[in-house]
Order: C-alpha cells, then structure tokens, then sequence
C-alpha cells in the first residue's frame, strides 16, 4: 500500500516547507544520506579492486550501486556509466561521436539546453541542425522527425518527458523510426527516470542519460548515461582509471564502463544513489508515477478553472505543471508563494527554445514527488487562486 | 598547538585501521560530513539565486564553499572554477585550448596519467609532445623544459609533486620559463593541494588542477579548476547552467565560473569541501605540511635502513614514500599489511611512465595526512620489516 505519510517521515525537511520543485531536485531519503555517512565514517577509500580492505569495501560498494541502478533501468551494468548528472550524460555521447563537417543531427524545440546545446554547438564544425516543432501542449511530432531524416542524419536526440510541459513524447515511435533508418537515437530521460518505468533494453535505443537527484532520489553529482554499443564512443575526458596501460609513446584505454569514468569517481555519491534507488524500488516507481501524475493532473485541472491563470502542457501530463498568472512575472508568483512556505521555481526552466516557440516569457513550475499529498496542493491551489485574486 | 590526537577524533575510521592511503583519498572529517548531512536534511534543492528560499540557502551554501576553496588557494573566487576531480579539471584545459595540427605541448615523464594522457592524446590531431625526462628521484629539470621549448609550444604542464616519489617539482622556476616565454603553463596540484601553502595568484600559473577528495580533505566527486583568464578556454561541456540564451538559431554561454559547470553541480559535495577547507584552515596548512613530511622522511630513512628494501623518491620528500620489498610484488605487500590492519595502495598508481622509466614494476605506496601519527608510523615500519624478513 502506498503511504505516502510513511514516506515523508524519510525527507526530514518537508516538515519545514511544501516542496514543490522536484523537477529540479527531489529530495535525498534518509536510508540514502546514511549510506553515504556509512562510507565517509566507516570505509571512505578511493576505487580499486586489488587494494586494502577499505578500498576493496568502498570498490565493491560503488559496484553494487552501479548494478542497482543498472538494474533498474534495465541496461547491462558494464554499458551503465556513472557520471555527475544529466548534461554530463549526454555530453559524453555529443563529444564521444565524433561528428563532422555534414553530419545531420534531429533534436525538438522542447529540450531542456542539455539536450540542445550540445547539438547546436556542433555547427560550428559544419554539422547542421534540425530542430522539430511542438504543438501547443509541448509534444512534438515522430511523423516530423522522419521527415527531416536524410542520409547523413548521425543522430536523433529527444526528451523523454518535457520539464516545462509534462508531455511524455512517444519516444516508441521515434526510436521505431531511428532504427528502421539505422540512426542511433538518445533519450534524455532527465524528468523520467524514477518517475516510470524506463526499460533500457526494450526501448532498444542507443543512449538513455539521467540524473541521480531528480526521480532516482540521488545526490545532486550523480548522473547515469546507458550506452547500447560503447564501441560508438570515444571518451572525451581521459586520465587515471580509465587508462589501462601508459609509456612515453602512447596509451590503452580500459573498456566500458572505465573508459568514460576518469579519476576518482564520486564514490559517496553514487552509493547514496545505490540506496536510494533500493528505497524507490520498495515503493513501486508505478505507485510513484500513479501518485505523482494524478497531483499534478489536478493541480493542472484546478489551476485552469482559475480566471487569469495560463496553464501550459497537455491534460495527460506527467507529475509536474507549469503556468502563469496574467500581469505577474514568474518570478514574483514563485516568491508570493515562498513568502507562504511554497517552492515552486520559476523563469525558462533552462528550456528557453519551447517557450519561446510558443510566445511564453517564462512561466512558474511546480513539481510533484512520491512524497507530496493531496494537502499540500491543496494549500497551493489556494495561494495561486489567492495572488491570482489579490491582482484586481 | 598542533594536536594529532584531538584532530584523530574527527576522523572515526581511525579507529579501525591504520590508514596510509591518504595520497589517493583522505578521510574527510565529521564537520565535512555533517555540512552536508545539514544540507541534505534542511535546505537540499537545486541551484538558482532567484527562486524558493531552499534553493537560494543552497545557491548561497555552494557560492560560500566557492569562496572558502578560492581563499584558501587564493585565487579569484569567479575564476575557481568546481570541478568532479583533477582529472575533471584538466581535461577542461585540454579540451578548453583548442590545439590545432602543429601545436606542441610540453610534459613530463613523472605525471600521474591524468595529467599525461590528456596530453598525449592530442598526438591523434597532429599535436607534437615532448616528455620531459625525470632523474633517479623523480625530478624534472627546469632547464630541459626551457630547452624543449619551441615557437609552436602551447603548454607546459608539470605535476607540483609526485604521486610516486613524493619529489616537489620546482614549479616556481617553470612558471618563470613559461612566463619568459608566453607559454601559458598547467600545474597539476592534485598532491600539493591542502598539503602545502599554494598562492594561485603568487604563483602566477595560467592554470592550477586539483582534487576536493585528497588534501583539502572534501569528499569525492570534488575537484578544483583555477584559471588566470578564462577567455584561454572554451567550454567543452554545455548545457543547463552554462547557457544565458538559446533559441532556435544559437545559444549564448555565460561567464566563468558558470560556463565551465554545466548542469546540477555537487552542492552536497562541495558544500561539503568547503567545510573541509575551513577545517583545514584552523589547523593550519603549514602545520600539516610539517607533520606529513616529518612522517614520510621518518618512514622512508627507516624503510631505508632495511635489508633488500627499495625505497624511491628524494630525501626532502612530501608526504609519501614509495618502496618495494625485493621478490614480492608490490600487491602482495600491501595484502600482508592489510591483514596486519595497514591500508597502503600498490601497483603503479596511475603513473607509469615515471616508473617504467626508472625500471621499476610498480611499488606499494604508503602517504600519510593530518591524522597519522608516530606510533603509526612505528607499527607500519615493523610490519615492513617482518614481512621483509620473512622473505628468507
């Protein structure tokens, strides 16, 4: 049964506050925070399979965590990168391809700048850029993409779930067609992963990219990226564990998963993402998607009763809902509802190109998690319904 | 007063083991851990100045740790730029110049492979590298750099001190050659950092790397980039965090530091390392230098006083010895001592080329920290002994 006060007893700091910015950050349950205190009191060592006995307990740690994570996300362990978040995921593929001069990359007017930035600084090198619409709810069209595919198209990247809309893309479809035309496709699953079901293998697509703080309940510093072939990528940052051999000549690079961890990895980090992982599991990620859509499908509905409140995104969006108040910058919403103990955030959502596709200068976004109640939206609906009022 | 025994208290693990692997990671102390325990428990959330009162107590956390780290190394805090690792930090140089075919870029023979294969790598473009060579104790001759130098030189980039040998390079001098020259110059401060008083601006580098998880005594997943101007490098990863603008067309990169720290940084890590940092400062890095290099001299002249025992590195070594017992393996070293409870490291600890060149197959490695104290020193000397005689 999902409980949802049982759970909040594990997030200490939503007795002080509504948090509603898990978009951004979820909040890092308690067994999490006392694993990673177990490693800093009890065995804190650097990696290393054949060293002393902290060494090994702390390699074998950060081992399990991987294959915990790697589990999870169905993808095989050796092919689950550890990294520090989202954009670091993804700029292992972006600098790991190898694109040149007349490459085709497709990406969507939706994607958060991680998913975008990456691909737009690649014209500098001569690749050239498409970039798919989205319609008035934030979705963007699969039938679109397969129509900007041209021969030299090397890569198809998308969001999963948009950060700003809550529009779950039919990545099935897009990858369906990335593989009829044998492009290799990457999900950004930054707003998905922990929040649904994410099954690497059956997706069947080339790079799925995560972080660890947001659904997974990791750390912030902690980020996942699942490669299919790791043969596609070379590694941009390279040094101390990911070289297997070095003399005055040259040198060999390990294989996946070393090759794309240089230096000493975040070892607390990624063992709290391990925990916290193991904690999402017990609960269920279907219970958590279940909870979290249904908050922010009321929320979204309540707010759009509302007179003079914009609400952006389709009815069946995922757990999160962003919106305006007419004659209110985001900014000033977001801090109305801090003064009443609210975080929401607010501004681009570092996702400017969606927005302004679709004449919105920003807007006020909460976020919903496995450990919001039913109370505390409504508590929020009342206090935009309050300073939507107190405008006139 | 410099009191081994009160600041052991800080360090729970102590209790368990003889800890002599503090060149790879040291322990980080209960008033570290517990700034992010805070973290986690009161304030955690995402980066961003202007949004819910969170996220500013944690913009405002992350932004302070910044200042304390740029303080400590004194270097201007927008130009410190926080890092995963050293090798995070260098790898942001080596992708950040920019060198084109013809280019040259100066080593050495002593680096630690972060500090080596980022270099050694530009070869694939075209790059020429010179590796400067090393003598019997693991130093580099300032002079042969200067020679090595020529018109198309881009870097030079020398370890501050030997993960191996624990030799201190003559950096000041190298720097004055680079200087002389206008070769912008990388100091890579991975074992210098937190060890030894480092004056950024003094110094007068172009670049200083470092690790938050080694002497400035931060939890993994932290590292440290300072940079004289930071026009010298373009970023090399990008994505939330690091744009100002992006629309269909383009994006716009923000000023250092943010342009060089895409995506969710490590509050927890380096609010974190920034408690660590200010834990260090009352001790007094000085003080700690003293203590570190009095224990690595005292093991190393009792080390060498021993029968069929091989101890590499000068005599004014920093605070690690190096050795090798004759006809065991430097792994089969550090396992006899892990069952007599001493965590030393073995094997070529990321540095091969240094000792290849010196004709030695690897070595157990013992490096010593703030905490370790005489008597320590004394169980770690007997065990060697023990061990080295029951070789006969």
């Amino acid at each position: 049964m999902y409980d949802v006060y049982e759970i909040r007893k594990d997030f200490p700091v939503l007795e002080k506050v509504i948090y509603l910015d898990s978009g951004a950050t979820t909040q890092t349950p308690k067994p999490a925070v006392e694993a990673m205190n177990d490693f800093f009191y009890n065995y804190a060592a650097n990696y290393g399979r054949g060293a002393h006995r902290l060494s090994i307990q702390a390699t074998n740690a950060f081992e399990d965590a991987r294959e915990t994570v790697a589990d999870f996300l169905n993808a095989p362990p050796e092919n689950t990168i550890m990294t520090k978040n989202t954009t670091d995921s993804i700029n292992i593929v972006a600098n790991g391809i190898g694109f040149e001069s007349g490459d085709h990359i497709i990406t969507t007017a939706v994607e958060h700048h991680s998913n975008y930035v990456p691909w737009l600084r690649q014209k500098e090198s001569g690749v050239l850029v498409s970039v798919a619409d989205i319609d008035s709810e934030g979705f963007v069209n699969p039938n679109q993409i397969d129509e900007m595919i041209t021969e030299n198209t090397k890569l198809i990247a998308v969001g999963h779930i948009s950060n700003v809309f809550g529009s779950v893309q039919d990545i099935e479809k897009i990858i369906k067609i990335a593989r009829r035309n044998n492009i290799p496709v990457l999900i950004d699953g930054a707003q998905s992963a922990g929040h649904m079901e994410i099954d690497f293998k059956s997706l069947d697509c080339d790079y799925f990219a995560a972080a660890g703080h947001k659904g997974l309940l990791g750390p912030q510093g902690t980020g996942v990226l699942c490669i299919k072939d790791p043969d596609t990528l070379q590694p941009s940052v390279l040094g101390g564990g990911t070289t297997s051999e070095a003399d005055l000549c040259g040198f060999k690079t390990k294989s996946s998963p070393e090759c794309f961890e240089a230096g000493t990895p975040n070892l607390p980090g990624i063992i709290g993402l391990g925990a916290a992982v193991e904690y999402l599991q017990k609960i269920g990620v279907a219970d958590v998607e279940t909870h979290d859509n249904q908050l922010a499908r009321s929320a979204a509905d309540r707010l759009n009763e509302m007179d003079g409140v914009s609400v952006y995104g389709p009815k069946n969006r995922a757990g999160l809902v962003s919106f305006n108040i007419d004659g209110l910058e985001p900014h000033t919403v977001a801090m109305r509802l801090d003064q009443l103990n609210i975080c929401v955030r607010s501004g681009y959502h570092c996702a400017m190109p969606g927005q302004k596709a679709l004449g919105i200068n920003g807007s006020s976004r909460a976020s919903f998690a496995l450990y919001n109640t039913e109370e505390e939206i409504n508590i929020f609906i009342d206090a935009v319904s309050k300073i939507a009022e107190s405008r006139n």
